[in-house]
C-alpha cells in the first residue's frame, strides 16, 4: 500500500481514510516481553535456516567483519554451511582475511566462492591466491575504501554475516558481554557497523544470547534479521593477543626512538595534538617514547585513533589522551575500556577513514606512525606482497591514514635478514608515495622531498636525516640487488587506493 | 572515476594502475590538527552561507527536529534566512512543531513553505491551518511512520538543519555540552539523528562549538556537511520543564492510582517487564504508584522506553529500572543521566518506533501509557484535534506504541470542563481502537472487547471495570452530547497511520 503523494493532494479532495486496514503492519503482541524475549523473535535454530530465511542464492555477496582475527570461526562456519546448502559463485567481501580461513580455499576450488574482496589475506590462503587459485583477481581495498564502496553501492552486500561476542533476541549486538568475564570478546565492531546498517540482509552469529535491550550496543536491532546462537564464534587467545607486549628487539627500539624523536621535532607535538599508532612492535614502542616526552613537555593528546591498544588505553586513564576513537580493538585492555569508559567511543569503518562520506576522522590526524613491508625511492609503500611476490598482508587503513595525516612516519627496518626494505620500486604499491611524509630505520630516515620544511626540522634537531637513495644505496650495500621476482601474465589481485580507482595489480607468481 | 568491476575482469588481463592520479580524494594536509580545527572545517561564516552551499532550491524539503519544544529559535530562524534568499515551495518536514512556530504563519502566506509534515500542531500556526491557512493538507505522520517514510525515501529530505546543543567544528554533535552547565540542553537527539544521516545534506546549527572530538555523539561527523554557530538556539525554558513535577489534580491522581491497579492486575507487571509512560500529569502519577508496587513487590523493570522522564531515572537510579532507551528527553534529569550513564542509551527514532526496519524497540514493550483528547465507543483515540474541531495536538509515538506494546493504557479525564472524552465517534481518528487495549477514567475503565482476557483479570481485581458505552452514557448524562462540529469540504490535514497509509483526514472548520 503506498502512501499519498502529499504534492499531488488537491485543495478539496477524495481522500478516503482506511481505519483498520493496516495490513503492512505486524500483529499486535498479546504475549509479555518476557514470553516474546524467549520465543517469537530474531532467534533462528540453526544457521542453516538463517541462511535460508536471508534467501541467499547464487551470484550473491556475502560479507564478514575481521574483528575476531585469526581466532575467527565465523567465515569457515558460514562458507561451509552454504557449501552444504550447494550455493555457488559467490563473492566474499571481507573487511579482513587471514590464515584461519586457509579452508576457504576448497570452497574456492568447488566454486561455492568464485570472488573475494579484503583488505588483507595471509598464510596458506594467500599462498594459493599467488600462485592461480582464483579464476578472477581479489579486489583488496583499505578499510575506508571498502566503507566508501559500501556506502556508494559499488560494494552491495546481499547478506552480512557478522559474529558478535553477545547480542539479544531483537540483534543489538555487540563485542563484549556483561555477564561472563571469559567470554568471546573483541571490543569495537567498527567494520562489522556499517555492513550491518548497507546489508540487505544481516545474521548475527553469537556464542552469547543476552536479555533485551543489549545496550549500549554496537549494531542496533534496526539492522538486524536474523540471530544464530552457536557454541563458538572465535578462540578467544587467536582474537586477541592478550596484554599489550614490549618489544626488546633494539632494532625496533631504536627506530622507535627515532619516529618519536621525528615526531617530537615535526611540529606536530604540541599540547592538544592527535595521533594514530600502529600495534605492531615499533609502533607500539614510540608510543612508549612519546609517552615519555609527553609527561616531560607536560603535553596531552586530544584524540587516539584507530586500532586502539591497551598503551592507548593507559595514557587515556593517566590523562595524557583525552578521547579515543576506535574502531577496532586490537587487546583486551583496549576492549575493557570500551566497554566501560564512555569517553572510549565505538566508532563505524565510515567515521574511521571514508573518504567519500561527509567527515572522516583520519582527515583529522597530526600524525600516524604506519609499518611497511617495502619502501621505494618515490615513497610508495608495500605492505601487501612479500620479497618473494607472494601475498602476506593487508592494506588495512594504511593509505588512508597516511593521507590524512599531517605527518605520516613509516617504520621499518633497513633490513630483514637478506630483504631489503628500501628499493629503487617496491613489489605492490599500497600507499603512494605522495602521501608518505618521513620514513624512518634503524640506520637512518629520509623525508619525502615534498615535505622539505619538515626535513629542515628534523636536520635542525640532529636527526640522523639522510636520502631515500642512501637508504636504498645502504640496502643494496648490505644485502645486494635481489633477484627480480618472476611473474606471469596473468593478475591474481587487483589493489585500490582509499578512493577505489587501481593504485596497482598483483600478478601470479612464477616458480617454474 | 568509477572503480572496476570485479565480476568482469578477465583471467588475463589490462587493468593499469593508476598511481598518483587521486583526483577524487582531498588534499592531505599540512596544518596541524589544531590549525585545522580552527580554520578549515565544515563551521561556515552564516546562516545564509550554510542555505547557499547546500545548494537549496525552490521545491525542496528541509527538515527539522522537535528536541527543543517550545523553546526552539531553530525553525524560524532557518525558514526566515530562506525566505530572505527568495527561495519558495518548500516542503517543511518536522519531528513536531508547537506554538512557538506561529512566524511560519506569513512564510506560509508568502509561499516560503507550501506543505508542511508534522507530527503535530498547536497554537496560532495550527488554528491558521484549521480554519484552512495552506493550499495543500498537512500530512500528520507518528514518530515512528515518519521514521519509515524516510527509510523507505517516501519523505526524501533534500536538506536537514538540524540544532544541536554541542558540535565540533567537524560537525559530531549532541545534545548537550560538557563545558558548561547552564548552556542550552535537551538530551536525546533521537529525531535529528535520522534525518542526518538520510538527508542529502545536513547543517548543524549549534551555540556552543566544542573541541573535536564531542564524543560520545548523537549525530556522527559522517552525516554533516555544514555547521553554523549562532548565538542562540533556543530558551532553555521552554526546552526543558526542568525537575518533573507532580500533579496534586485529584482526579488525575485517581486515574493514575486506577492505571497503576489496572498494569498490576493485568499479568504484564512481573518481575523483568518493560514500559513506556507518557510527561503528562496522569502518566507521571501512574509511574510513581507503579514505583511503589514494584517495591513491594520485589520486581524491577527491564528497560523503560521513549521520551525519558526524570522519574525513570530516578528509578533506574534506585535499580528499579535496569536500563532506559530514549528517543527524547523531556527534562534536565533526564538530559543529564543520558550524559552521563551509559546505560541510558540514547536511540535513534528508527530504533525507537519504525514498523519497516528490522525491528523497533516499541514492539518489545510489555505495557505503555498515554493520553487522550478523545476515545470513541470503537476504541479510537483522538489526540489531534479538540472539540472544536481545531488541531492542537501531536501524533507523538501513540499509534506506534499502542500498536507494538501487549497492553495499551489510555488514561484520560471522563470530562475536561463540559468537554466529553468517550464519544461515538471521535474528530479524528489517530490510534485505532484495534490497538487500543484499555480506557481508564477517573469514574471507571472500559476493556477492548479484543482482550477478554483482560478484563477477567481487572474484574477478578475488583477494579471498576464497566463498557466503553456505559462511559460514553455517562459523558452524555454529564456534559450532555456536543453539538456536532461543522467543518466545510476542504481537506486541510492527512493522518497517516503508523504504516503511512490514511487513517483520517482532518477538514477546514466552518466557523460561518
Amino acid at each position: 500500500m503506498k502512501s499519498i503523494d502529499i504534492k499531488k493532494i488537491p485543495h478539496i479532495n477524495e481522500i478516503t481514510a482506511q481505519h483498520g486496514s493496516f495490513a503492512g503492519t505486524p500483529a499486535k503482541p498479546k504475549e509479555t516481553f518476557n514470553e516474546r524475549m524467549s520465543a517469537k523473535n530474531k532467534v533462528v535454530p540453526s544457521l542453516a535456516e538463517a541462511i535460508r530465511l536471508t534467501g541467499l542464492r547464487d551470484g550473491m555477496t556475502i560479507s564478514f567483519h575481521h574483528h575476531f582475527r585469526n581466532g575467527d570461526y565465523v567465515v569457515n562456519m558460514v562458507v561451509d554451511e552454504i557449501a552444504k546448502m550447494g550455493i555457488k559463485n559467490l563473492t566474499l567481501a571481507a573487511s579482513s582475511l587471514t590464515d584461519i580461513h586457509a579452508p576457504l580455499i576448497e570452497h574456492i576450488k568447488n566454486g561455492v566462492i568464485t570472488h573475494i574482496e579484503t583488505s588483507g589475506l595471509r598464510g596458506k590462503l594467500a599462498e594459493e591466491v599467488s600462485r592461480g587459485l582464483m579464476d578472477f583477481p581479489i579486489v583488496f581495498r583499505s578499510h575506508g575504501g571498502r566503507a566508501a564502496a559500501i556506502e556508494s553501492g559499488e560494494l552491495h552486500i546481499d547478506v552480512a554475516f557478522l559474529g558478535a561476542p553477545s547480542c539479544d533476541p531483537y540483534g543489538n549486538a555487540n563485542g563484549y558481554n556483561r555477564d561472563e568475564e571469559n567470554a568471546t570478546c573483541c571490543g569495537s565492531l567498527g567494520y562489522a557497523k556499517l555492513d550491518a546498517l548497507h546489508a540487505d540482509k544481516c545474521v548475527i552469529i553469537t556464542d552469547h544470547i543476552v536479555r533485551f535491550p543489549n545496550t549500549p550496543y554496537g549494531i542496533p536491532e534496526s539492522n538486524v534479521d536474523y540471530v544464530v546462537k552457536v557454541d563458538s564464534i572465535g578462540d578467544p587467545k587467536g582474537i586477541m593477543s592478550g596484554a599489550t607486549r614490549f618489544t626488546k628487539n633494539p632494532k625496533e627500539l631504536l627506530i622507535a626512538k627515532t619516529a618519536a624523536e621525528v615526531i617530537e621535532a615535526s611540529g606536530y607535538f604540541y599540547d592538544g595534538f592527535s595521533m594514530q599508532m600502529g600495534s605492531g612492535g615499533a609502533s607500539l614502542a614510540t608510543a612508549r617514547y612519546l609517552r615519555e616526552k609527553m609527561i616531560e613537555k607536560n603535553i596531552h593528546a586530544r584524540f587516539a585513533l584507530g586500532g586502539i591498544t591497551g598503551q592507548i588505553v593507559e595514557m587515556h586513564e593517566e590523562g595524557l589522551v583525552d578521547k579515543i576513537l576506535d574502531v577496532q580493538s586490537f587487546d583486551l585492555i583496549a576492549a575493557n575500556s570500551l566497554k566501560n569508559n564512555r569517553f572510549h567511543q565505538q566508532i563505524d569503518a565510515s567515521v574511521y577513514a571514508s573518504y567519500l562520506n561527509r567527515g572522516a576522522a583520519v582527515n583529522e590526524l597530526d600524525f600516524v606512525i604506519l609499518s611497511a613491508l617495502e619502501i621505494d625511492t618515490d615513497f610508495n609503500v608495500n605492505v601487501m606482497t612479500g620479497s618473494d611476490g607472494v601475498i602476506r598482508g593487508a592494506i588495512g587503513g594504511h593509505p588512508d591514514t597516511a593521507a590524512g595525516a599531517s605527518l605520516s612516519v613509516v617504520v621499518a627496518p633497513l633490513t630483514r635478514g637478506r630483504i631489503p626494505t628500501i628499493v629503487d620500486k617496491v613489489n605492490t604499491v599500497v600507499t603512494p608515495g605522495s602521501v608518505v611524509d618521513v620514513v624512518v630505520t634503524d640506520q637512518g630516515l629520509a623525508v619525502n622531498p615534498n615535505r622539505p620544511e619538515i626535513k629542515a626540522l628534523l636536520e635542525e634537531a640532529g636527526l640522523p636525516v639522510t636520502t631515500i637513495e642512501a637508504l636504498r644505496d645502504r640496502c643494496d650495500r648490505i644485502v645486494g640487488k635481489p633477484e627480480p621476482i618472476k611473474y606471469k601474465n596473468r593478475i591474481v589481485g587487483v589493489v585500490m587506493y582509499r578512493d577505489n580507482t587501481v593504485i596497482d595489480v598483483i600478478h601470479q607468481i612464477d616458480e617454474e
